[in-house]
């Protein structure tokens, strides 16, 4: 049985429409729900739910909040699959990789361009991907989204293309 | 084979995540590819899109542009179903209660409270029950969503509750 | 608050692919976590699950326990409808209708040709048109499906075309 | 651009329900359906559909046209996913295994438990993976599910628990 830590910081991946509002919020993370559409009979998630925020409106107080989970996991070390906001997943992702070292197992960033559970959303495949890349990527930080693997000093999000390039 | 009219004025049921903005939004009419997941052999429907706007910007021309609409397809007469937004679907409803005399079928006006497509949304709900309420209801106006039917002058949003009410 | 009856009795509606054997069968029920996908704010939905029978296979005994939980619920009159297989639906309906005698409501006899749940299905379609029917159909015994409404004497399956067809 | 090789060999994965007969068979390849629901902007993907026979009932001179389809791909090297029968998916990889040398890129083998688009299939779960899989495994043959990946030669299909495990 494979541990993997699941740290969830908002962004449109855990969106919800408001009925209300007629907006989509980060109100109630919906991430659960989802795993349970998954079979994984060798995998531990074990979930965190750090925060639920557009990842516009990430501070450096909650970047630092990332890390210092990530941290705290890694006293007993598995792989890491981070959900976060892709506006500053890059961001955050290069505040982990300069601050861990010694690292053993994969930390992975992902998201989605449309909520989990809205048509054509891209959520669960990301999802999917990075449960997968937590098991078989090289110790290092890395976005993982749309069948693509991109180490995190060498990817950008191209805000037109609604997805992550090489830079 | 039954003709019925579907008259498309937007609304949430319409509206599309996008990816660019974050934001809900009526921006294309997506309600034909949710007919093709109904079996409708008995039934042509004969789609057209007036307009896809949110119901709370709807104008009185716009209003009158429905009735106008409606009167056009009644020369040739069959069942009408409106897609239409929750807000001020009642003000439409009883503009055309009170312009359309001696109707030989039921107009129906309905919507969703969560768009087509999203998780947990109504809206293909309230469209089948809506052609089927096409079908067998006595002529009138009818608001037709979450397996009720109420005439029009007999029903108010209740917004709290994100549902319509007897009035 | 309206409360309709529903009476299950198997059939393709309610049918699950078993894993263990790839077939298609009647095993579980599975209609009650449809029902949760639909919004029903204003009904009281009774769920008998009476048998679980590919409807080849129910016998003359299976249609009387029908016939007696259908007699059972009108004791305290509302509208009933019933899931059945479709190749033998019309039967039951037939033997209800000959013994069942000042009726206050619609009996709704309705089904699938695929399974709840599995692509391309026609049973929540089904179920949602049942239901509004349930609520605004004269008495009598029917057979509702695919936006059509048929009373059960003037009704047949067609193998060939997947559907039901005036007779 | 990263082209990755599919050749579909039939298997639960792509079963279809037929309302004819009521039972879920190996008609019509599915698969291209699927994939256009999953996100891949840097991915050629290039589909065979070789054959589609429930891999019980695979002979040897089927397989043996896998492997020379494989083959034939790799004069133009890059990963192959081949989805497959479970029951003799590893008989398939082990043939494949002990007849391709100096393989450049991983081939790997997946299929489903439940067919596509049935309720609680795994089958997009797999086919998700595995082209995830067939751009970061190293050379070598492959079974990639339910968020394993096994080498073919260390693997095992349990029925009773419907999955695979290490042998």
């Amino acid at each position: 049985m494979q541990k993997i830590y699941v740290i969830t910081a908002g962004g449109t991946i855990e969106k919800v429409y408001s009925e209300q509002t007629g907006n989509v919020q980060n109100l109630d993370s919906k991430i659960d729900r989802y795993f349970q559409m998954l079979r994984l009979p060798d995998a531990e998630i074990a979930v965190t739910h750090l925060m639920n925020k557009d990842s516009l409106e990430m501070t450096d107080a909650d970047r630092t909040r990332v890390l210092a989970m990530v941290r705290e996991k890694l006293a007993d070390p598995a792989p890491v699959v981070i959900t976060h906001g892709t506006d500053t997943m890059v961001e955050t992702g290069l505040l982990l990789q300069s601050n861990l070292s010694e690292l053993r197992y994969p930390i992975i960033l992902t998201g989605a361009m449309t909520p989990l559970g809205f048509e054509g959303s891209d959520g669960l495949q990301n999802l999917t991907e990075s449960l997968l890349a937590a098991r078989v990527l090289p110790a290092g930080v890395y976005v993982v989204m749309h069948n693509q693997v991109f180490p995190v000093d060498r990817v950008r999000k191209d805000r037109e293309l609604a997805r992550f390039v090489w830079k």
